[in-house]
């Protein structure tokens, strides 16, 4: 079987570590790739064709990883394929399904979690799901539903979840301070929130003050996506975000 | 040492089973108790007075745990002794900071977590919260500070965060349930938020909505009393908790 990553950075480079078996043959292109991209493929045990065109002609399966925005231009190259198109992009749930009217056999893809920790979960929606399902054999899969476009929204709502939780952090965070009583604050949520919760809470508040414009762009989609009046929550905490 | 509870309600109950010592002399009063109260006086090992006035006047530690708004009044009838004074009570900082000007030796204490869970904590701060650390063999004891109102501080930052983050609980989880995403939700929060996220979070989504009345009174008081435009968040959740 030959499994072509379309794009290959952090994601796929992962899953080609992890995808090791006889019967499996991994493919890629260095077709219009950048010198970091290429390095990564270099230190990857896949097969490089010189164009994404016959990587994905030898396919059975195309895994598509790359830079949101780039989404539909490559389901587009599989138009008209007999491949099973899995597609793990950070993309609206709109767009899933506008590369579904391109793709024939897509199945929606999310990796929770950051795809480099030890135990990656990879979330699949869609009729054409249980074909991947050999793919627990590398690493966890579970099947939410037949419906395009779960994966992504499930993704969605993690999402606003964790960076909601991350403003109300440093809402609270920054209000201890002032008290001078941040480091009780932290021990006393500890007591229920468990003996993780000031490191994680202080790696979430930094995360999300280092790159609070990207995140608020990213929360800012979301709403749209959801355009859900009752997400006031949510609402407060992209306008908290916006002024960091 | 003589010990008198003022107040016998859940908080003196399960202290008064907690510190046992053939040093430490329990006692309390029936005066205008409710027979809810007696009964818990009864099945308690403590001298009972008829009298607070009486209590007090045999005493070295006085513990007043009461309904918030009796905190002032409790602090009046130990106007002029020596007795060391710990108010347990959930009462503003400005009240607490109101019971020091009347009684001579406060100790400001709170109780974080379920007063009848397995391992209590008491905090206390003021400059005579080390008289008390002879109940760390009773209970786990932590001093924060010397400044009176810091455990009462510290005990409405708990109530602010735990409190919103409940809201964007509910939040989070009515969006989820309307994309039918609910289980999925819980599943994927606990690879990152622990085994105990769904059970915690749903706990405290139904706490939440059973009681919304009187949380939104208590989080309308915080926001007074830390009148602080930046709690954005805090404010979304009490204008959602308001409509519940």
């Amino acid at each position: 079987m030959n499994i072509a990553f379309i794009g290959f950075g952090k994601v796929s480079y992962t899953l080609s570590k992890l995808i090791q078996s006889q019967d499996i043959n991994l493919i890629t292109s260095t077709e219009n790739r950048s010198q970091d991209t290429i390095y990564l493929i270099k230190k990857s045990n896949v097969e490089v064709f010189p164009s994404y065109g016959e990587a994905i002609e030898k396919s059975d399966i195309v895994i598509s990883a790359v830079t949101p925005f780039k989404a539909v231009d490559v389901a587009e190259k599989c138009r008209n394929t007999n491949v099973i198109y899995l597609d793990l992009n950070n993309i609206s749930p709109n767009t899933t399904l506008k590369i579904n009217d391109i793709v024939d056999n897509l199945v929606d893809g999310a990796i929770i979690g950051k795809i480099d920790a030890e135990n990656p979960i990879l979330y699949l929606s869609g009729k054409d799901s249980e074909k991947l399902l050999f793919l627990n054999d590398f690493l966890d899969v579970k099947i939410i539903s037949d419906n395009i476009g779960d994966a992504s929204k499930l993704k969605l709502l993690r999402s606003t979840y964790t960076k909601s939780l991350s403003v109300l952090l440093i809402e609270c965070y920054s209000l201890a301070s002032s008290l001078n009583l941040e480091d009780e604050f932290f021990n006393i949520l500890s007591l229920t929130e468990g003996d993780e919760f000031k490191n994680k809470s202080l790696s979430r508040i930094n995360n999300t003050l280092k790159s609070s414009k990207r995140k608020a762009e990213e929360l800012e989609a979301i709403l749209e996506y959801f355009d859900d009046e009752d997400l006031e929550m949510v609402k407060a905490a992209l306008h908290k975000l916006k002024q960091f």
